[in-house]
């Protein structure tokens, strides 16, 4: 178009919206599905049981190291699929941008986005963009709403039972550490890196196990603090996970102790939490681990007994237990 | 929650988060595939042929004569599927919302939302809500994905074919002229009201029928111009409309002539556009003006010859021809 920035225009549903769509959104996103540019995708497939989510990414600054906003958009959906025991199929994407974006900055995000959905083998099938003046909002906001086929039933937050053992994929905190330090301009001797990754590839041969899992979950925003009691309160159980077993990198580790706070209200973009009955447990370790994202998986903990006041405890490195407190305040916006 | 605001903390995905969802989109968006509160909704409908589709919403005012933000991303995304033949079932919805933002309005929009689902027979089954600073996000923005069952295939902007006949269902410009209006504060002797409204009532009836329909459009951004030009464009054909079928609200008309454009560039948010054969043109005309909100449709112009630069004309009061241009420019920014 020889433009190097978005104009309002662009957003105008005419002329510019469709040289916007043709000259740089199908040069990544090509596929059979989304080319005839209809009003909806129109699909084929015989599903018969549909998983459906949407979420938002907000999150600033756009670009990080181990990611951008738009491999977000792609992973932190597909996982919410994944995690629901559902083989992504497709999704579709809403941008909201400022009038003035560089166009190089969307086609890197688009570039990512189509990377993402590859490695998933999924297809983004139909899109819009909204461009709005500068004071209006702040660079790019991106929602991607994904559908999956449930491979594996009976996953579910109120599904916790007494006994189950508590898994986690891998260390936590690294995409919450990774933006914050970026953000706020934060130095830190060692490199702090989003996780931000899909779980398809590490989930899939789990699903295909055999196994019984009751509960999973991507911690993303509020962590796995956030993650765990959501659990609780939805099952109505106890919990208890052991700080010594879960694994959290030791440049995240300085950031939290220098910052003064803790690793378990840190956003994972790339991370898994499982349940599962004890039974199942060592064979559940052995499938995450043989994948090289999940290769520090390890057990943290197990579901106590049932309780009408359910509570998240942390058995600390000194041997106490001691409340996990819920994720709270507004230390974390624009994390994802 | 004893708030009357919206605070960053509201998007933190911890406690704050529980008590939104729980205190107020729970309240309105209630339906047993969203309760819940899993990652991903679980549908369990046996659908061959689904229609899939997103679109984001940035409208200023967010309220305005004629409905607000929640009432048109549901209708918008709807109507959406509807044009493509389809039932509407589910959806999904993201909010980025500023800081600050007050919960009242909130609760207005989540209303209006509710209710335009109940008219469509639809679930809001899955959603994710993102609270940015002011200084980063202007009010409100609502993204919203949709499926649908297809129950009548072959719409394409690919298949217009020399000899249809091109109907409007109602007077367009309606909610181009409102927002522009409430926007600018430009006052108009006749109030101006938007169209926003679901076609899926007017549709069905067409869809049954067995009628034969080759492309249907609910022209929004860019309104009938760029409509028409999307589909001469894609189905290589002439097309010609003529001024004096086309209808206009004449406070619609007024408002045009006083600020020199045209209202075939004007968004509408409640009408459809649709080519068909000829032999079936009166039989959908009159299936059409049966239900109310359609009375005033009519046959505006029909599809020419096959073209490889393809042209719309547009044939004025006067009885000359002259060239419709496509919506370009940006005039019309955040009307949908």
């Amino acid at each position: 178009m020889g433009v190097e920035k978005l104009l309002l225009a662009h957003g105008g549903g005419g002329e510019e919206t469709l040289s916007l769509i043709k000259d740089f959104i199908l040069k990544y996103f090509t596929n059979p599905i989304l080319e005839p540019l209809e009003d909806a995708a129109l699909l084929t497939n015989q599903i018969s049981r549909l998983a459906f989510t949407i979420d938002g990414f907000t999150v600033k600054p756009i670009f990080f190291k181990g990611g951008n906003i738009g491999k977000l958009a792609v992973t932190g959906t597909v996982n919410d699929l994944v995690v629901m025991g559902a083989k992504p199929l497709y999704l579709t994407v809403g941008f909201i941008i400022e009038e003035g974006f560089k166009i190089k900055d969307l086609e890197k995000i688009l570039q990512s986005m189509q990377e993402e959905a590859i490695k998933n083998e999924i297809y983004i099938v139909a899109g819009d963009t909204k461009i709005v003046p500068k004071s209006e909002v702040d660079g790019i906001f991106i929602t991607t709403s994904g559908i999956g086929e449930v491979i594996y039933s009976g996953i579910s937050c109120k599904n916790l039972k007494p006994g189950d053992v508590i898994l986690v994929s891998g260390p936590i905190g690294d995409h919450g550490a990774c933006i914050l330090a970026e953000r706020e301009g934060i130095k830190v001797d060692i490199e702090l890196e989003s996780d931000c990754e899909t779980l398809w590839p590490v989930l899939k041969p789990l699903f295909e196990s055999g196994i019984e899992i009751h509960a999973m979950r991507d911690p993303t925003r509020g962590g796995l603090a956030a993650n765990l009691h959501e659990w609780a309160y939805s099952s109505q159980v106890n919990l208890v996970v052991e700080e010594e077993k879960i694994p959290v990198r030791p440049q995240v580790k300085a950031f939290c102790e220098a910052l003064g706070f803790e690793p378990y209200h840190l956003a994972c973009e790339g991370r898994v939490v499982i349940a599962l009955p004890e039974k199942d447990a060592e064979k559940a370790l052995e499938i995450l681990r043989s994948h090289p994202s999940a290769a520090e998986a390890n057990i943290i903990g197990q579901v106590l007994d049932h309780s009408s006041s359910p509570q998240v405890y942390l058995k600390t490195l000194y041997g106490t237990h001691r409340v996990l407190e819920n994720t709270s305040g507004e230390l974390f916006p624009r994390i994802c």
